[in-house]
């Protein structure tokens, strides 16, 4: 019997904004989240405002929240995981399992919002010392400081002067096998650095880069707000090494505009972190039998005009389970897999009623 | 009288895409284009192949007009514009003209997919001599040139051996305007640089960059393969001006990594001009009082979780007519407003239905 439901699992951006889509059309929508809470990674690593125009988290995620829990057609199950999944386009069989009760649900499509991980410096080829040095931080352990609107050096609790940015750190890196640019730590750091400014107006802020990859508007959103507004220093160079001098961290490697080597004090030192797909995304994935690229990433088969079909039929991928992806590819990536998944379920009634 | 139809504006990609979501999920979509073909900008444009992954143009626009003009539910009007609009979010009446014909349509929403312009090098800043040198040409020109298999210098159909490109013409250049980055001429540069490699083996080919914006996968690939397989040579750059000298073209600027004064002898200049709003973009903006940034484009007034709500009520934007945007977002960006289009004709016509 086929099923006209659809089943999404993350609940994400992407995932609030499929079952948005899929409910405001009529159509019922499972949204099966393994935390307790909805909101995905934006809630769970506490970001403070958005990349790029600054907008508050929570307020943003709340009304996406609101947006499903108000729709009856739309049924959350948080808390839960998916188990096993048998049947085909238009009749899948869900296993889905919560405190160690399992049920199995129908559904005509799957839509997967499972997202990504953060790089974890520990495996970064250069010498950053992330584990050794406590004011050795990441853009998430950031982003939680921002969030308190308390912008310290976790060593001592002091307010720092002279703070970088680390650019491509688990990202254009060859020897650790992620050659892809995870597209938004450019943006994010530079949203940070205006953030640092304001918290901390007479801070020196440095932003060591390949290139700044500040596409489309966030050029003008953010790249020239934070050199002429908020003069944060974009230099174009390879950081090599972070030492631990006395009190003061010191940042070595070369200025590749000026042609030399550079060795800079620093108080605190933050590693703009990439994507990697998120162990959600590698487990359902393989479960699912969905083609993966070889970074990992559920693969889009027919991009760049359809960004959201996977190599098997029935089942669609939103957000960045396939790749390095910004919020706005995210959420428009949800609206084109919620609309091919009801695509999808409805040719397949269409079918069995012929039939 | 509510009508739960959807209006369409522009045959491109981002037009086509709507269109078949909206069919396929069981709503009429009534397709309008002022040519007298589908596939716009790609089509009139004769791009030869997609960035960034070197499919056919004709091939995949093919695919994608064959899903509309085999839908019933598709009605296209080509050949036809928008010359006036009342009414409001599930009722608009808009009246078309067609050879000087009019005739007006019910619909409940529309899509504004108008797309965008190439950046015309006679408005640059620099001394590039687009107008003046047969060898100053753009990607647009180029691009033509790759379709036909067949590249050569204009001036005297020789076969060129030194051949550059000069990136952000028309963007990221406040004297213009254009503030923005237009996001895909780092991508389409690499890909032409790839394949006029692949046509004219022993050519020596330059991307004179200020960043290279290679975000996500294109990072794997375009900029990978066009370094390591391809030998195109990216040299940090700027290029103030373009001089003549005999029968080659000199390019004359400062390589910013070298620190040093640069003069290049050149056989072909291409200019990686920018986008700007279409004439039909701030056309249609304007008659349907839809809010525009300051660059032109229609704003998402939603972003960064909803990219394609417009200020009008009932009316969405999908694809270049937003700002800059690649294939990807095009496509993702007309799933998104095909749902949020239906969503607004259900919910007018529910409340309708209750009065």
């Amino acid at each position: 019997m086929p099923s006209d439901s659809i089943l999404i699992v993350g609940g994400g951006p992407a995932g609030l904004e499929a079952a948005r889509g899929i409910a405001e059309i009529g159509y019922k929508a499972i949204l099966v989240e393994k935390r307790d809470r909805l909101g995905g990674t934006p809630d769970e690593a506490s970001y403070a405002a958005l990349t790029p125009h600054f907008k508050n988290t929570d307020d943003v995620l709340g009304a996406m929240i609101g947006a499903i829990t108000s729709n009856p057609l739309v049924e959350i199950r948080t808390g839960s995981t998916v188990k096993e999944c048998s049947g085909a386009a238009g009749d899948f069989a869900v296993t889905l399992s919560k405190d160690g009760k399992e049920e199995v649900v129908s559904t005509g499509a799957i839509i997967l919002a499972t997202g990504f991980d953060h790089f974890d410096p520990g495996r970064e080829t250069q010498m950053y010392g992330y584990y050794e040095h406590d004011d050795v931080i990441t853009l998430v352990d950031a982003e939680k400081m921002l969030k308190q609107h308390r912008f310290v050096r976790p060593s001592n609790g002091a307010v720092p002067k002279r703070i970088c940015f680390i650019q491509c750190v688990g990202s254009r890196d060859r020897q650790i096998g992620n050659e892809y640019c995870s597209k938004v730590c450019c943006g994010i750091a530079s949203k940070q650095a205006i953030e640092i400014r304001q918290i901390v107006p007479d801070a020196n802020v440095f932003i060591f880069y390949i290139d700044m990859r500040m596409y489309g508007y966030w050029e003008n959103q953010l790249y020239w707000p934070a050199q002429e507004q908020y003069k944060v220093n974009y230099v174009k160079g390879i950081v090599t090494e972070v030492l631990k001098k006395g009190d003061k961290l010191v940042v070595r490697g070369e200025d590749t505009t000026m042609g030399r080597p550079m060795e800079i004090p620093m108080d605190l030192v933050i590693l703009s972190v990439g994507m990697e797909p998120s162990t959600g995304t590698k487990a359902l994935a393989k479960l699912l039998g969905v083609r993966q690229n070889k970074y990992g990433f559920i693969e889009a088969i027919g991009e760049p005009m359809d960004t959201v079909s996977t190599s098997v039929e029935g089942v669609f991928v939103a957000g960045a389970a396939a790749g390095p992806k910004d919020l706005e590819d995210s959420t428009s990536m949800a609206g084109a897999a919620a609309m091919k998944a009801i695509a999808t379920v409805r040719r397949k009634s269409a079918i069995t009623a012929k039939v």
